[in-house]
């Protein structure tokens, strides 16, 4: 009934391999009557190869241009960065494929322009798998709250930094050890800077306010606070407040004045709350509508099991739709890069003073946009 | 660019009412460059449009006919009940419309019939609202998680009975005072006996083991225990066991044995829950999946303001893709009514011995299916 879908993967790290073992085992039992997994493409495609003897059925390549000339139907783009995977992308959808992609820092950049030119082609470009792993915020904001007006979204939405933090807070050991611990456990990266600083998590709250808010916002706009100097003396004072201390990326939006709030900061937030209880690589989101109040969700948000998920779950909906219309995005309003609006926040202390986490709380150390005229 | 969708509503009762009042007022700002809303049907519909002046431009009919042979693209049921809105969710799909439930008991009886029915019309039947309220948990399970292998749902589906749990725990105050209190608060219907007996809920929880598992299941299959005598006494019980008592929906799934176990019944959860921290008439879900662990999303459950949400969401779904599929549903077993596999569970007492909620503490209550060959 439904027709099988060809799928190339780009790709063959951590979630490449993981949504590769999706698509080739038997309990992928959702999958198996919709997807043809014919072409992996990988740079050092010989020796991966070798080394996966039960991905010998598929055409390995370290072309670009075999992929794109080939007869698939979808492209999964899990190589990470910005270039050339953006590029790639938009070769992709140019080929007249469509695309799944896990890529964050593709998405917060390049989605707004990646959406037209996908909805322009008539093809898909999706992307649940670039923010909160397997939780499927992409959806439940773009689509299961489309029907409300959003005003807010606070999140935890780097599970490196968390699975870190909250192992300080259980053990009083110190960053050092939590990064050894995370990292022995595949949480962390050999260089977790990119996490602990924040970079990561702003690109997709960049992505979260382009679906929320319809605002088109690059990354860098966003200040972040580094949270890799949290030391168990920072958790000894939290704790003395009732709280803990979580990496939340924050954005609330006043459409009638046209003015975003958004940060992400190690900050302290009430033991009760849903972000102390997210621990390990979790992540967590609550999203304020005017409508239908707070809708939160969590789930796992790292490695390459759970984002797996997110891919398939995009990968299905295509297979399931080929013809979907994704519409392109339609932007509230537009904040252009001017270099002068940006403040670093990196000396503001950390606010343990008021552990009910407030968007004043943090006000000196927040990037505020007005629409300019 | 899109082109617009006329709406028709059918039922002006507190969804109803809820929905018009989104599509008509100004802060309606996703809807509005989308949707027309040109009809209402009411039983009583002379009395309720003279009431509402500001709905003067809707037309307003008591006679279904008019509604089905006008020139709306999609059609609201806002009934309730089983008939005539089952029968008349068919007739719309005949005659061409899509539409959008929020009927629990309509999609839980007929769901798979009128899907299908749906989906060979080239028509869409949408029902995010039928479960959940505005927590999207519909398109969670049937897209977000889609890629993943559900084994287990277990979740708080009414949001009245939720209100009343929490009421007399917070407070310690008498069932008749806390339905007292949730009736002045709108959380409550006069009779809510569907509602803390179980059977609203079990309908939901029918729903989503279509959505998860595959099955088509009556919901009277499901046992229920009703909630409707739970005391004071049976809390500080619950709290000496680091416990509290939650009206919980439970199913998993053995898909290599096709076994189904599933209940709807009081039970102690742990303090320290998703489900013991749900106060109020919010609605709480988690879903595990083999691969994606355990995903959770939680919400306001109830009251026309946050149901609307919902429905306009899936409004929005339809308006931005006329031509959508929406896929009959692939079932991966169908469980026949055979009633002697029914076993009442009424006489069982409530398990506070084990705070930890195993499958296993209510397993005398529980339904479990094997497949027929």
């Amino acid at each position: 009934m439904i027709a099988r879908c060809r799928v190339a993967l780009l790709g063959f790290g951590t979630v490449g391999s993981a949504v590769a073992r999706r698509l080739t085992h038997p309990d992928a039992v959702p999958c198996e009557n919709y997807l043809d997994f014919t072409h992996i493409f990988d740079r050092r495609s010989s020796m991966k190869r070798a080394a996966h003897p039960e991905l010998a059925g598929v055409v390995w390549t370290d072309r670009i241009d075999d992929i794109l000339q080939s007869d698939v139907d979808v492209i999964v783009e899990a190589i990470g960065g910005v270039e050339p995977a953006a590029s790639w992308v938009a070769d992709s959808l140019l080929a007249g494929k469509s695309v799944v992609t896990a890529n964050k820092q593709v998405v917060a950049r390049h989605g707004v322009r990646l959406r037209r030119l996908a909805a322009r082609q008539g093809r898909q470009l999706r992307f649940e798998a670039a923010v909160g792993g397997a939780m499927p915020i992409v959806r439940a904001v773009a689509e299961g709250l489309a029907g409300d007006r959003i005003t807010r979204v606070e999140a935890i939405l780097n599970g490196t930094t968390n699975a870190v933090l909250s192992q300080i807070d259980a053990t009083g050991c110190s960053m050092d050890t939590a990064l050894a611990d995370a990292r022995a456990k595949g949480y962390a990266e050999a260089d977790p800077s990119s996490d602990l600083d924040g970079e990561d998590a702003r690109a997709k709250l960049a992505i979260l306010c382009g679906l929320a808010f319809g605002l088109h916002l690059d990354p860098i706009r966003i200040p972040v606070r580094s949270a890799a100097h949290i030391a168990p003396s920072d958790f000894d004072d939290a704790r003395r407040r009732g709280g803990t201390i979580r990496q939340l990326a924050h954005a609330d939006y006043d459409y009638a004045a046209s003015r975003l709030t958004a940060w992400v900061a190690p900050v302290v937030v009430p033991r009760s709350s849903i972000f102390a209880r997210t621990v390990g690589p979790a992540n967590a989101a609550v999203v304020t509508g005017a409508h239908s109040g707070e809708t939160g969700i969590f789930g796992i948000g790292a490695g390459g099991d759970a984002t797996s998920v997110a891919v398939l779950s995009d990968l299905m909906a295509i297979a399931r739709d080929r013809a979907a219309i994704v519409p392109a995005p339609v932007l509230t309003t537009q904040f252009e890069l001017q270099p002068s609006d940006f403040e670093p926040i990196s000396d503001l202390p950390l606010r343990t003073s008021d552990f009910v986490l407030r968007t004043s709380d943090l006000e000196l150390s927040s990037i505020t946009l007005t629409e300019a005229v």
